[in-house]
Order: C-alpha cells, then structure tokens, then sequence
C-alpha cells in the first residue's frame, strides 16, 4: 500500500463515525507571540485525547476477517494504548495493550477503561515491545505499531486533509514529531495538497533522534532523556517515516523544556486547553522563536491532552514559578518574638500575597539562635519578585549565597 | 428594546465579527455520567474566555455617537471586564473598570493588557459599584451593567441560537444563573424556536438568590458565601433579568461546592477543558444528579474559563483527594531511629506512592517523645486509600479521633 492523498482521503472515510473532526479555533494570543495569524488544530478535543485513535482505527479497519477475529496487540503506556483500545472495542475486536510495570495509575485504568486487557511487563518501552511481540506470536494477534504502518499514517494524515479544509489560506504548518506517524501523514497530504504551505516538524530537544536523522538524511538512533514531552520521546523514527520525513518537511527544529512547560501554561491560561508535552511542542517552538511564524498564517497541531493530573498541578506550578508568580524565598530570622511579623509586614508593603508558610528549626545553614521561614508568595511577575527580594535587602535580611536546587528559592538572612 | 428572537439574531448579526461561534463537542464522559447524550457548548474558549463577551458587545455597538464619544464604565473583577475591554477597544471607546481592591494579580493585568484603565476601588463589589456610578456621573461615561440590561442579555442570547444550529436535537439544556443575563437570552430564544426544550438554570448552593426568587417568584435579596463559582456569586438576580427566568426556564436548581470542584477535575482530565467554577455547574448538576438528563440530548454550557492558575493548582489537588488519588496521613511516631523507614515500607507494601513528606517535632496531639510526619499519597482511588489506611492499622498505627479542617486528612498514632 502507497500512501498518497487518496489513500488518505479514504482513511478519512473509512474512519469518520469514530472520530472527532476536531475544532480549528483562531487565538489572539498565539497570533502575538508569533507576530503573524495563528489557529489552533485542537486534536486534544479528539475521543481518546489524541489523534493517536485516527492511525489505529485505520489499521484496524482495514484487518481481514482472520485477524480481527484473532485480536490485536499494542505495546504502549500512552496515547496509542488509548486509541486500540477503543477502536478495538468498536469493531468488536479483542485488544491486548502492553505497559512497563511503571505505568500510571491514570493511564492503566484508561486503558481498561476502553476495555483493552491491559498486561503490565517490562521495566521499559522495549521490554514491553519485546513482551508485545512474543503476546502476537504465541496468540496470533496482530501488532498495531505505534508510528511505523503505512496504514497508520495514513490515518494520522486525516489530520492534514482537515487542516487544509478547515484553514484554507494556511501557510505554515507546526507538527509534534516522535516517531514520525503524524508529521509524515500530515506533511505528505498538506505538501501535496498546497505545494508552496511550509512544514515545520517540531521535537524535543531531550528526544531528538528524529532531528538527528532528518539533519543526516539517514536514520539515527539517539536515546531519549527524561522530558515533559513524553509522548514524542522515541529513540528512533520509523523506518517507513523517516522517508517522508525527509521528502516532505521543510525543516525539523527542538525547543527545551522550560519552552515546552512554558507552552502548556500559556495554552491553559490563555487558551483554556490542556494539552500534553508532547501535543504543546508547536506552541513551544513559537515561544522560543525556534520557527519564525511572523506574518503568515500558521495552524499549530495541538497533539494529544492526556496528562496525569498530578503531573498538570506540577507543571501549573512550575510554570508560575518560572514567570514570577511565583516566588519562594527562606528567610533566617532570630528566635525571638516579632520577628515573623517584622518580615511579614515587609512583604505586605512591597505587594508580595503569602501562600503558605512554613516555620523550621533546623536547617543546615542555620546557626543556634536562628529559626527558618520559607514562604511561598503570589507575585505579579518576574520584575515584582525582584523587587520584593530587594525590599527584603533593604530592611537588612541579605540575600544568601547558599545554592539551592530549585532556582525560584531565594534565601536571606537577617542582620 | 424587547427582547425576542428577532433582537437576538440582530445581536447576533452586529457582533459576528468580534465573537467566535464557539465549539459544540461531543463527549462519551459526560454522556456516560448523564445517561444520555451530551454535547458541551464550550464558551470557554470564546475570546476573552467566556461568554460576556457577546452582552459587552452588543450594548456598546448600540450606543449613540455621543455615548461612544464620552467612553464607557464598569464594575467587575472578572469575566465583564474583560468583555468590556475587549469590545470597547475594538470600537476605539475609551473604558474604564473599577475592580475592589482584593482583585487578583492576573485579573488586573488581563483587563490592561486588554486596553481597559483600571481603577481599584472599594473592598467589595458594592463599593467598587458605588465607585462606578461615581465615576459616570463625573465624566458622563455610560455605565455598561453586567446582565440587568437588554441589550446585554440580547447579546449573551446569541449562544442559544448557536445551541439550536449547532445541536438541532437538543431536548435539555443546563445554563448557569448569576444575574441571569445568560439564562434570560438563552432561555428566551431556545424556548421560543423550540417549546418542546427544557431548559434549566443552575446555582451554586452558596450564592442561590435567582433560586430563591425562582421558588418564591419574586425578587430576594440573598448574600452569597464563599464559593469557587465565584463568577455566578450575586446577592439578587436582575429586574430585567428575573421575569425572563420566570416565564421561560423549567426548573433552577443548585449544585453545592464539592459537585462543582469535581466538575471541573473531570473537565480538565476528561474532556481537556478549562473550566471556571461558575461555567462548570452545569456539568455539576449532572455529576450531583440535580438534573434528570437520562436517554435525553442535552447541552452543557460551559460559559467560562478563567481561573486564576494558583486557584487551578488547588482544585486539582483537591478533586484528586476527593477521588481517592491522593491522602494525606499524618503519622505520630516514636521519636527513635528507623521509626519513619517502618512507615515507609508498611506503605510501599501497600501500593502507595510518597509524593511528599513533613517531619514535624511539634503539633497540638504530639505528646512528649513523639514526633508527627505528614506524608502526601498518590493512591488508586477511594478504596485503594481506605486499603493504605486499613494496612496502618494493621501495623499498629491506630487511626486518631482528631478533627482535620482537610476531611482527607487522615491521622494515625503509632502504639
């Protein structure tokens, strides 16, 4: 099977009754970061939380009788676990998804919440493969890749017809890159379709085996570092990717991950959408002016918004942090009584909020007689944190020296 | 002005260039919770984030050339200030909002960063009105009120047309009452095309004057407590507004502060969205089963999305403890070595994930020797936690009568 704009145009229908065709939706905000027109492809608002579904209702589809009737297997802790999941479950068919023994709550529950088996194995992605792969030859079960099936693309290429019908005049397209099911899907149909619209694939740095390949024009392997980017953290592309990869991108750039954390703040805030890592690296790209978006109309795939809750509350605060509005700072005070007013009342006057509080009487940089107190305070942005902190100085607790591990902790000590 | 069908389409005409006709998406959640088929009309991603928008818009591109000339004013910390704002500068009117005093960081900013001059006046929304009437009096500005006006409820009107083209089959739909400016359009407009449509209004149980008035059919002047929904928190529905909620909503019903908070967990873990606590009580009303929307089609307004991200942070944390995906126990122990290691793995054996942990020496129950540790869980769900607490008692760490302000705080004293 080829994978041209009929195929994907097929796909398209073949998958419509399961699918969202997701909302394009204009943003203010996004338009003055980037200096240009920017829509967003909401594909987080997709059933399943990503577009992963589109690629594996696809290949489901299009199984013969024989192995539908056999099932299907998956390894995954994610997304693509999701989307087999439920277009198994509508075609009737049995699912078997793998997950590393480290999987989330959240996530194993998802999956057998679409009613896939779900069987834990491996302390890692390949251990789970490896364990995927003996599943389908002792049962017979056929493997749904996560990126490397033509039929997959194909799927994930819906994406692009969408965007063309839905942003006509669009000139420039930001696309998350993992393993390359999307971008590949997305950049054949969108260049095809509108030679001269640019297609910008966009990875995390901590993950960039396939920016390594594309710059090399041959396949690398890079392992992966931890990233927030999670879902698009492979060590690899696909063999049947990275061709298109290398035909139909124009470029493929990384951003860091304060860009990317930074992005998903800005989209819950400004944009009221929750999007993942890895569905936010679009976003990031034009925080970090790592794609030069002024003055066109560019449409950023908002992959996937299936984030543990736990970990959004993190990146809330993180993201708040990292803006100044946020602030923690350790003051060491003498042990005597007024002195926590004294500071408290400093901090009022230069418009810090107190958060919380917490009082210690021990602490390694503490001498007898000193007591510490760490504040966690509301401000307005990152020139108001610093002027609190001078506010600080001025009334004689002086900022300390001593290094810290998080970067929005400031320590002082009084005179 | 009357306000009928025919001045909503004309509202919805003048305004069509500034507003979005926001998304109607489809969920499988919020279906499944109602037993029926629900579509979420998600106003929360209408420019400024809610639905204010369309009333602001409407009554400023309604007033006269002298009117315009002269500038406009309001009074709000929220979501009005920012419809007004936005509409004003799109007409080169000059306006002003009075916010009290207590208004949050981001809320100020928000309204400047759209074009508005804020004045902070008046510890409270009265007397930040009080300061508005001032203020137009003084400078001849036209005060734009924030639902007891028809030109503002014609404006936020323009949502139910949008329902009935979006959503033809609608049978119910859940709007939330504050003043009551988007319930008297929406209701108004839906009842009139389509008779057949129940519409509902819903209260939080905090602020529950239109419900009050709604009971009694005449106004009553209840002030609100606290509440997350902090954007429906009035003290009396609208003169203009009440009759509307009279002659056309079905029922107005109340959802209290737990429904809500968990309300907009689900919408942002299932559905992706930001919602605010006075748009997510409809969504409220289901998950309380307030509404009877079982095998009907209905439609949830999602009116808003702005919350402050600090306040974000906390409802994720606390609907997370809600569900049972995190506990809090606090341990007193023997003050001896290897005491806190045992707790530990009586925990770990039991399945539970240590987010974080507070060694305390001091504490109001601690007696002489003891020392208290506050441990953060990340469990399954409600049951995994009550197992975790069950494995404590089991090991000897009995669980204390003491009163906890957090009803999720469980405490335990070691033999």
């Amino acid at each position: 099977m080829d994978v041209d704009v009929t195929e994907i145009k097929a796909a398209a229908a073949r998958i419509a009754d399961l699918v969202q065709r997701t909302p394009m939706l204009p943003s203010r905000y996004w338009s003055e970061v980037a200096g240009g027109r920017v829509w967003l492809k909401a594909e987080c608002l997709q059933r399943t939380g990503s577009f992963k579904l589109r690629g594996a209702a696809n290949m489901i589809r299009m199984l013969t009788p024989e192995e539908r009737a056999r099932g299907v297997v998956a390894a995954s802790a994610g997304n693509h676990a999701q989307g087999v999941a439920v277009a198994a479950r509508a075609e009737g068919v049995r699912a078997v998804v793998v997950m590393p023994t480290s999987a989330s709550f959240a996530k194993v529950e998802a999956a057998r919440g679409y009613g896939a088996e779900v069987v834990l194995e491996g302390a890692s992605y390949a251990e789970a493969a490896q364990a995927m792969r003996r599943l389908a030859a002792e049962q017979g079960l056929t493997v749904i890749p996560a990126f490397d099936d033509e039929r997959v693309i194909a799927g994930q290429g819906t994406v692009g017809l969408e965007i063309v019908a839905q942003c006509p005049d669009v000139e420039l397209v930001l696309v998350p890159v993992g393993g390359g099911g999307l971008a590949a899907g997305v950049a054949m149909v969108v260049k095809t379709l509108r030679p001269a619209v640019r297609v910008v694939g966009v990875q995390a740095a901590a993950a960039p085996a396939a920016r390594e390949s594309f710059i090399h024009r041959h396949p690398r392997t890079v392992p992966p570092r931890v990233t927030i980017a999670d879902g698009i953290a492979v060590s690899r592309p696909g063999d049947v990717t990275l061709p298109f990869l290398l035909r139909y991108l124009d470029d493929l750039v990384a951003v860091d991950e304060e860009s990317i954390t930074g992005a998903m703040v800005a989209l819950l805030e400004r944009s009221k959408l929750v999007v993942e890592g890895a569905g936010a690296v679009g976003a990031a790209a034009l925080l970090a002016r790592a794609v030069d978006a002024r003055n066109r109309i560019t449409v950023l795939i908002l992959s996937g918004g299936n984030i543990d809750m736990n970990l959004l509350g993190r990146v809330v605060e993180h993201g708040l942090a990292h803006a100044g509005r946020y602030l923690v700072v350790r003051v060491a005070l003498h042990d005597r009584p007024g002195q926590l007013a004294r500071v408290l009342r400093v901090l009022a006057d230069a418009g810090a909020n107190v958060l919380d509080i917490y009082h210690r009487r021990t602490g390694s940089h503490l001498t007898f007689g000193q007591v510490q107190v760490e504040l966690l305070l509301e401000t307005r942005n990152a020139a108001h944190a610093e002027a609190v902190c001078a506010a600080l100085e001025a009334h004689g607790y002086h900022e300390s020296p001593v290094l810290e591990s998080a970067s929005v902790t400031r320590v002082f000590v009084a005179e």
